[in-house]
């Protein structure tokens, strides 16, 4: 499953959180846990108390054989529990609006439908930050979280530039149009970018290289907005098409002052 | 030597000749060769013959020591010579100005100063498609050539956009002022892109992220171009800035029509 990258988990090894008594300590410290291994089928009262403190926290679970935590396990103790914390805590969808209230600017807000590879993940967190944008806001599934190597792709962006976490990413732009703000999704096959008015309150909606934005998510946003295409190939990579889209909103803000 | 990355001649183990004949058949052959190394202080005639072609071809080498040729090694029995061949064949310069004027277009270039990461390179080849640029021009020296994990970043981009590779970039800036482009560098420092003309036949200087363009390059541009920096940290990733102000000059060409 492209979304659940083994070879991340190895390059992250420093959050993983293993066994029964650490891992319910990590959950009950608050630290945010961005997926939990459970060995499947294993009905033991110490495991189901982690579970139920998962759900609690709306944390992915993933249920797996016993070769797979074997395989992740870096101390060869997990005793049927392996958590994935988070290298770097989330903010929530308040914090960011909060930020862009402080500031007195209308809100700039990036969401990003199901980005996996961290790489791109860090450079998108690193081009908010100089874009201006108040923060960005990621999905719980199909999606890399704040793994190491974002932390480190984003050059320290992730210091300043808050990102949340949530559950549903539909919900979530649904909420804030009630508070005013406007969504633009990228879309290769929508209306040309320069053509969009960009300024006031806006979320830009970007989406994975493979799939872009699912069909759900896309017919939640007010608008479309595409990336003038004069080549040969399909498409951009994710993190350019999100500095080009993410600037042509900086550009707008400029020239409308 | 951060120019000469091990990792990344780890990775394009395919694109290795080793060997003094299958070596000396290469450089024959006309194969492009993105580096030679040979060991340290061998006098042997055949050897010898190796690098007075390397040095016809103006191919960059490298004298190493025993060590090093064995730890590059695939076969075992490299006889004190390896060469590292591109993935991809180069194209001239003057086959990118002609790809210009096939299209009837003014020429757009992008040239880099000293891109090392491969998935920078990968990524700005595949934007330079998209931006409709005429080809890519890269110096010989401190920079990643065109290497099995540059073909692929690039997702099929390579095999429309050609590549130059060349010895100096600032001759080349040079000789392609006298052919009437103007060149404009990336500079954080500079003016900001919005204000410059990016019309009509033009160079796109973009450096490396730690460093930038080097200073003997800068001089030689006529103009600069920043990118509006409204964040905390430094800089950009290199493939995300040249993403930005290669669209520039797409939204200017586009405006100017």
């Amino acid at each position: 499953m492209s979304g659940d990258k083994f070879e991340e988990g190895m390059e992250d090894s420093r959050q993983l959180v293993e066994g029964r008594n650490a891992v319910l300590e990590a959950f009950r410290s608050g630290r945010t846990i961005d997926k939990l291994y459970v060995l499947d089928g294993c009905k033991d009262g110490p495991v189901q108390t982690i579970v139920r403190e998962a759900r609690k926290n709306d944390t992915v679970i993933r249920f797996v054989a016993r070769e797979r935590l074997d395989q992740l396990s870096q101390t060869g103790r997990h005793q049927g529990v392996i958590a994935q914390a988070a290298a770097y805590a989330y903010a929530s969808v308040e914090d960011i609006l909060e930020r862009a209230r402080q500031k007195g600017e209308p809100p700039f807000l990036i969401l990003l439908d199901g980005i996996e590879d961290p790489y791109n993940l860090g450079a998108i967190i690193r081009t908010a930050n100089q874009a201006g944008a108040h923060g960005v806001i990621i999905p719980k599934r199909r999606a890399v979280g704040l793994t190491a190597v974002v932390a480190r792709t984003s050059a320290g962006a992730l210091n300043y530039t808050p990102v949340a976490k949530v559950t549903n990413l539909t919900a979530t732009i649904q909420q804030l149009k009630k508070e005013g703000i406007w969504f633009v999704c990228a879309d290769m096959a929508g209306e040309l970018m320069y053509r969009q008015n960009l300024t006031g309150p806006i979320g830009l909606v970007v989406g994975s290289e493979g799939e872009g934005v699912s069909k759900l998510v896309r017919e939640n946003c007010d608008m479309t907005a595409a990336i003038p295409m004069r080549g040969d190939i399909d498409s951009l990579n994710a993190s350019v098409a999100a500095g080009i889209l993410a600037y042509e909103i900086v550009r707008q803000r400029i020239a409308a002052i």
